[in-house]
């Protein structure tokens, strides 16, 4: 089944490795894109130093089928970078995969970009009037382009003055010579985490990635610092003075993995939050709590927990089902759902569900999964969601329809729950979802509220730069 | 990662179809072992009736890549059956791939098989002297060969005489002419559901994949039931008397899908009952029950609720992990499980955990997970398996190791629990397993008694026949 | 370019190995059929003798992309076969791709053919009212069934009288134990050959296979021949007496390879010899001869050296056209001709020209070819075809069209030349195609005179049995 | 087998199309490619107009593989060009496949490149130092930059400036907005060629391409002539002045094919004539002439009318054996040729032969030639190039090896003869071979002379920019 955008979509997940004696770069870097294949499906690649040259390797497709030939080669190295991405908008497909590898005055640079930046634009149109020929439509080309053309002669006074120009998210991991950069954008958008074991530093957008390294400790690389890894050691520096972050805070509700840790905040814990909000929200009277696995799991456990309902697992879901194939145009929309998530009958028979997601989109998926419930006995269906409901298009890293797509733009939770066929629809509001969090100020909450923490006029509607 | 029998393994899952009026057949049994995947992801392939010809299409490889080209062809039939397989002993592979088909004296006939015979050996002897050829090492071909040589000039006296030579663990779905044979061993060993809906007779292993296409009302193909459905309609005949059935207890604990029935029983109730009596035998003291997923869930959540215990989702698993890769032999085992399953650190920290899980059969995974959750900090682990200690080989259609293989013969729980690093181990009893079900006397718990249900002398250790 | 029937198609060729001490049987296998690749290119296949099992590898597909693998692993053995097969009737592809691997009561027998039987239809009869089943269409399964089914004990035996029940074409090679058996039909329709070098036995059905393997001293297995090679040495007995034969004239007209012998005859010397006799028979003036590549050239050299006309290149082919793809309805047939054969406008313009082929099928190839010369300036343009006209379809395993197909049957000669646009079409005659082998008695003549050297009455048009 | 660099190699050949109303250009640039297949095997790509965008689909591998997905779909279009490419250098593979397509201030461009330019080092470093990135190592990223550079406002003032800067070999065909440009060097040293049918232009290195579109009329885009193809017609001019051209001679003594022509000259009738001029040197008695196929056939033909020595063709050449694979390191370099090339025993025994070739670069497979030929029974064998000794590396566009890889330039003809095993070696001396071609001064001999027609300072040893 082709992803038909239900859900929001990651642009993609970022990993370093800097080794001060030489190992497996290539494979361990398997390992890291393999536990961060969550955050982008589409494409997927790496680039690390082989004797004197940069080498770079990607194609479309997951990080098992193109990488995994790395795992049955010895690829000794200091240094190397990988990526993994989502969807691309369009046609120009294999030019937009990651990492970019370029030369230039500043020598031979790899990048693994995740994020998206907001003045692309104006960027852009400078470097078109000063010359500059772009091979791709990603920001990833801009940056590099920047790099090259300042007046700094040196890779890190370049990269800096750099940064300085860029507004918007971006965490980054690039190889210049024999050294790995890590850098985040001043308002930490999207996560990044450092960490070392046996004399190896990794990088990686989560946690879990650095756990099956075997990494022990790490800590976030910080919003606004520059990390360079090399062989005299690690330097870390600031670009840009601290200040209040804007944290995605859709990386907590619905990205990241439960195991990791993103933004100093555990995944697991937050999202057993949001179920306990839900249920401190609720006023019906129900008898089971049923996530819509796997993304409603642990609020489901949550809510379940806090309003002593038991969690029943009420929907199975085929997880073979990830692997695409094109349903014929004569099935109905109803049959694609089925071959992802099934009724437990036997569970769900004669019950008051409350039915817990992580959030709605267009409520195409919602509508079928109301239906089938009900087919299969459910008495009544309370949809949960453990976000606020998403108004405005996100600008910073993540793949959301356009404003008229969002169904929450369209109907108010009444009218929801009457189009998806739910005895109810509630949304957690803003209020409570930030309550979840340690420090609410330092999130961004646009796409629920619009109020975006940086000025995003250069783009349209559908987060390309005009 | 390729398998390392580290869970019992299924034979096969088979399908079938018959439709008065011609339907996309293939399309349709290509949601039907979509369905039905778990139950053998080596190979898969489809016969059905194309004009006035039968035709087969199978390869290695799962239902997704193998056949998801016929969603996109209109192929009109009346009549088709399906098979997906599980891994196969020694070098043969291709040519065991179902379904087979062959043309004889009884016309063309597909025949897809779920289970084992276990009077191959001597059944086979006959033939070889008689002059038959064997191209392939299933039991299938025996059947076919049986059915050809019979003296009976008619396809069913033929077939009929057939099933009465057979010993052993047999549901089958064939075709023959225009029409649709379905049948199930006298003991009923494996399970085959049968329902209708506009006018198409839909069968197969599970009733999940009946809920899949659609269907609302199925029954169970009787143990010693032989049913022939054609333009005529739907004959139902027996070929064995009614008696005492040996119903596979195994597919209720780990092999059927949780949303499925098998043998007239939820499979989900059944382990929330088991996780249940898991409770009822517990002395230790602990603080949250956790599943190893997926397999222990169901089990984990009877567990809890039955004990009052928090359920926690405590180990995360990547499901992209099913994608097959080799790991380099410089991987430690660890990594391995790594990969596939992680502790949620923020969950199992400083926990005392009843870790529950459906059986143990080597015992190397579950080392590695009590290693990882206790690094991850787990205060003490306390191993419970839904299902008694696995000591005897299956004859009737499930990959069992050697009994030497099987960890159960070489070490008591206690020792067990020594060897993994477990706080405890303990198992559910065969008496109290056997409660969790409505008529215990008609399922078979050889691989834990080895009491056989038939005589099984003339089957080997590795349950091929000798 | 889907092939069209444009040219007579082979059913196959085949290979075998002994070797006292061991080798890399499987990579010594891959340069035999690599060398046979143009007897048939849909299918190819292996079996070899691997420690104490025989195995099987085949698929559809050259033998490059199929069997390369065999060259990077070393597979040690004493004894192997192989096989490459052309384009199969019908549906059920894959399962006709040999070698075909059986296990009976004379042990496990794999077997490699090229012909076909002339009595396949009775043999089948009784086997399958005796109760055989079959799982291909092809005759290969007969033999093998025939040998099982044998009252002798032993497998020479029973291959013995196996042999003694064929009619028609057969060349086979197998294995059976440790021995490679090797064995041609008593009127030798297929050629097949057998050398050694370095303690290594080699068979193939051309000796250009033979060349490249480095086999200075071969023989031809001998019609009616029965020749075992294990650790014992050679042994060669008769299973039939020596008579009249009837080999293929084809093989030296169009299939073998220029640089084989076959039938103990030079192909190339017999070819240029073809084109000598049709210069004798030549009435018209003409600048030069022009061969249509490759299928052509010798006869066309032989041709100019006994007319003194210039020999001249002037058709291109291209040589990657062999690689398969399919043509858009769109395009013209003529379109099609081109991507694989173009004129040489300096070469054939204002010239009046003898061109060459070996034999006409459908024609349709022929008319385009004249076209493309005639606007390419060519003033005249005289066909001439190194084979009388193709009349009846040959039973011996060679793919012919229907007689309705073969032009020959539907025009003269005269008709002909209009509908293709030749100023003339001559075609070489029976008698002086004769003249050009040594011992003409010793060929079947059988596609253009319809005197077949057997009953053909049980086959049916199509070559398949009825 | 891998390439071993026995021959020369072209770095590519490219196409162009513009349709004034709309046609399925990516399925008439199939054709184009298809016939250009010999000048670039490694890699090919399209790029084309699709509503109102330009997109690009490349990919390493062949024409067929790659592209003809394309010969199924209709995409209606005005104008699109093509690129097949020979082996790259070094690592970067996929990143230097044409067409190179980049957005700039002067707007979309696409671009295809034959040839290589001499001041690439000089023009890079510039480039370099001015903020340009490089994400290949292909001169053609270099003229884009170059275009996007330039101070001229409009994108063809901005060519025509460009133009005037690159010094050494190109041929172009590029997309901008709904044009097609078309341009050659000033010294002309790769071919182009363009023609138009129905209304549709078309443009291809060499004649066969246009010969396959069904193009009757076309014309040689002369040497420093710059033409855009759009809606409003055909419209020429020059860039540079007329004056002495500089092509290639080596395309007509091995790159193109015979039944094309390159710089106004018949491929074919040169190559008779050079195969003259090698009789007309000649000394020693023989019998007969035998050409390496495909090579030195028509050199062999114009070598044995001349001197009157019969024309015949002992060896024979494995077609099949284009399709790559990798020798085991088991296997003599004997094998690896025998795969290919086979004497034909019947047709070289005992005789004398001329054997006529087009070159020779390192002569590993001279030496292996000429002994299965003797192996064979040939009584001698003097080899005869039909081109002068290769000493010097090329610099525009064609991938040489080393000037110590170079066998003649470590062995005189009589040494090499020797080394080789041949009764005698001898090279076609340049002044004879200018004498082959009407205007002798308007080609580069420089691969033989040393005497380049530009600068070559700036390039190193293996033609890539210091």
């Amino acid at each position: 089944m082709k992803r038909k955008n239900n859900k929001l979509g990651h642009y993609c997940g970022i990993a370093g490795i800097f080794a001060r004696d030489e190992i497996n770069i290539p494979e361990h870097l398997f390992y890291a894109l393999f536990s961060l294949q969550h955050r982008g499906q589409e494409s997927c690649g790496i680039s690390y130093r082989k004797g004197d040259q940069l080498v770079v390797y990607k194609d479309l497709g997951m990080v098992a089928p193109v990488l995994s030939r790395y795992l049955q080669e010895n690829r000794l190295s200091n240094v190397g970078i990988g990526h993994v991405r989502y969807s691309t908008h369009g046609g120009n497909k294999v030019e937009n995969v990651q990492p970019i590898m370029v030369s230039c005055n500043k020598g031979t640079i790899a990048l693994a970009h995740n994020g998206n930046l907001s003045n692309t634009r104006e960027l852009k149109q400078k470097l078109f009037s000063d010359g500059s020929i772009f091979q791709s439509t990603s920001d990833s080309e801009v940056i590099l382009h920047l790099i090259s053309r300042s007046r700094k002669t040196d890779f890190y006074g370049a990269l800096k003055e750099t940064l300085g120009q860029m507004e918007g998210a971006f965490s980054l991991a690039m190889v210049h010579d024999n050294s790995l950069v890590l850098t985040r954008d001043p308002l930490g958008f999207r996560p990044l985490y450092i960490g070392s074991r046996d004399g190896v530093t990794y990088a990686a957008s989560e946690t879990c990635a650095l756990d099956t390294l075997g990494v022990k400790e790490y800590r976030s690389v910080d919003a606004g610092e520059l990390t360079i890894i090399d062989k005299n050691g690690v330097h870390t520096e600031r670009f840009a003075p601290k200040g209040p972050k804007k944290q995605c805070i859709f990386e907590l509700i619905y990205f990241a993995r439960p195991d990791s840790s993103v933004f100093d905040t555990s995944v697991h814990l937050t999202r057993k939050r949001m179920g306990a909000a839900l249920a401190a929200c609720e006023t019906v009277s129900a008898d089971i709590v049923v996530p819509v696995p796997d993304s409603g799991n642990i609020a489901a456990l949550g809510c379940a927990e806090a309003s002593g309902l038991p969690f029943e697992m009420g929907l199975q879901r085929n997880h073979y089902a990830g692997r695409s194939f094109i349903m014929p145009t004569t099935a109905e929309r109803e049959l694609a759902v089925r071959m992802k998530l099934h009724p437990v009958k036997t569970a769900v028979m004669d019950k008051r569900i409350i039915l817990i997601d992580d959030s709605i989109v267009r409520g195409t998926t919602s509508r079928t999964l109301v239906k089938l419930l009900k087919d299969a006995g459910a008495k009544e269906v309370h949809l949960r969601l453990s976000s606020p409901e998403i108004k405005w298009p996100c600008y910073f890293g993540i793949d959301t329809p356009t404003r008229d797509e969002l169904i929450s733009n369209r109907k108010n939770p009444e009218e929801l729950a009457a189009h998806i066929g739910a005895d109810s629809v509630k949304f957690l509001p803003i209020d409570k979802l930030a309550s979840c969090v340690e420090n609410p100020e330092d999130f961004c909450y646009a796409c629920f509220s619009g109020s975006y923490p940086v000025d995003v006029s250069q783009i349209n509607n559908n987060g390309a730069c005009l």
